[in-house]
C-alpha cells in the first residue's frame, strides 16, 4: 500500500493527503513529529532532503508536494485533477506555482510573531504588501467561477486551498466564497489540523522558523 | 507572435527562452532591464507580481517559469519535453521542484558576497550544506544516464540545467558530464549571458538582493 509520510499541521503534506482522499487511493499514513525524526537515518533514506511530505508507492519514492501531486495524477488519473486544455493548464499551474514559490515564503514573517519570535517591522510590512498583491491576483483569476479552472475542482484548489483560506480574506469576496466552499468538502474536513495538534506542534514550528532566520 | 518578457541574466527567464528554442516556437523577445521597469504600469498590467519571465501568446498571458513551461508543453507538444510514464513524470517534477523551491533560495546567500553584500557566516554555512545535500540527491538520481529521464531531454534539464551548471561540480562527476553536454546545445549557447550583460546587471542584482535581506 502507498505510504504517506506526513505531519498533521504541515500544509505541504496536507495537499498530498487531500489528493489521496479526492482520488480515493488507499494509503498508510506515517506521522513524523518533526522534533528531529525527519533527520533520522530511516527517513533520510527515503528523503535525503529531510522534508515531508514523501510517499513510497510500491517501492517507488517521490518527494516534494508538487511532484507527488503530478505523479498521483499520472498514475491514478481518475478522477482527474488536471484538465488538458493548454489555457486551463496554464491557469492551474500559475496558481500552484505562485502559491508555493511566491506566497508561501511571504507567510513566514507573518508566522513568526505567532510563535513568539521577533520580526523586523520592515520585513513584515514588505511581506504583507506582497501577500496583498498575490491575493488580488488570485481574486481576479478566480473571478465569479466556482474553481480556478471554471467548473472543475483541480490541483489549483488542492495547492492554494491549503494556504489561502488561512489568510484574512475580508477584502476578497471571490476567494472567501471559494474558501468556504472548500471547507465543506470531506477531504478538507478530514485533514484539518485539530487545535491540540497545532498546540503540540508550536515548539517545533518555532525551532524550524528560528533556523530559517 | 508570442511575446517573451525577459532579461538576459535571469535564469528563470532563460528556462522559458530555452524551451522556446528547443520547441522552435517563433517569439518576440522583450527585454526588461530590471532597474525599475518591471514596476511600470505597462508591465504590471501583464504581471501584477512584477516578475519576469512572462509570456503573452495570442493575447493569453502566463506568468511563473514553471507554469509557462507547462503551458508551452501543452500548446506546442512537439518535440515533447515531458514523457507520460508516471515514474518518469515523478523524476522530472522532483528535479524541477527541488531546483526552484529548495536549491534556488539556498543560492541567494552564496550570491551576496559576489555583489559586495555582507552575509552572516552561519547562514552561509547552512546554505552551503543544503546545496551539498541537493547536489548529492541530484547526482544519485541522474546516475549514469544522459538525462534525468534517461535518454530523453526533458523539462528536468531545462529547469535544473540553468542553475546547477553554475555551481562547483568537482565532487559530482555525473552532474559535471551532464552539465558539459548541455553547454554544447544550441539552445544553451544562444541564451548564455555575455560577460558584459552580467557586468551591466550587477547593480540591479545587488538592489534586488538588498531588498530580500
Amino acid at each position: 500500500m502507498l505510504k504517506l509520510y506526513y505531519n498533521p499541521i504541515s500544509l505541504n503534506a496536507r495537499r498530498v493527503w487531500i489528493a489521496l482522499l479526492e482520488k480515493q487511493i488507499p494509503f498508510e499514513p506515517i506521522e513524523l513529529s518533526l522534533d528531529g525524526d525527519q533527520f533520522h537515518d530511516d527517513f533520510t533514506a527515503i528523503n535525503p532532503l529531510q522534508r515531508i511530505p514523501a510517499i513510497v508507492d510500491h517501492g517507488f519514492r517521490v518527494i516534494e508536494s508538487l511532484a507527488i501531486l503530478d505523479y498521483l495524477e499520472a498514475k491514478y488519473p481518475t478522477p482527474s485533477l488536471l484538465p488538458s486544455k493548454p489555457e486551463i493548464i496554464a491557469m492551474v499551474r500559475m496558481v500552484e506555482t505562485v502559491t508555493v514559490v511566491e506566497l508561501q515564503p511571504e507567510t513566514i514573517p507573518l508566522t513568526r510573531p505567532l510563535v513568539g519570535l521577533e520580526v523586523d517591522p520592515q520585513k513584515l510590512e514588505a511581506a504583507q504588501q506582497r501577500v496583498v498583491n498575490i491575493l488580488q491576483f488570485f481574486e481576479k483569476l478566480l473571478d465569479e467561477q466556482n474553481y480556478f479552472a471554471g467548473e472543475q475542482f483541480t490541483l489549483a484548489e488542492v495547492v492554494a486551498g491549503t494556504l489561502v483560506p488561512s489568510l484574512p480574506l475580508e477584502d476578497y469576496p471571490h476567494l472567501k466564497a471559494w474558501s468556504e466552499q472548500l471547507s465543506q468538502r470531506d477531504s478538507w474536513q478530514q485533514t484539518e489540523a485539530s487545535p491540540e495538534a497545532i498546540k503540540a506542534a508550536l515548539p517545533n514550528v518555532r525551532k524550524l522558523l528560528e533556523r530559517r532566520s
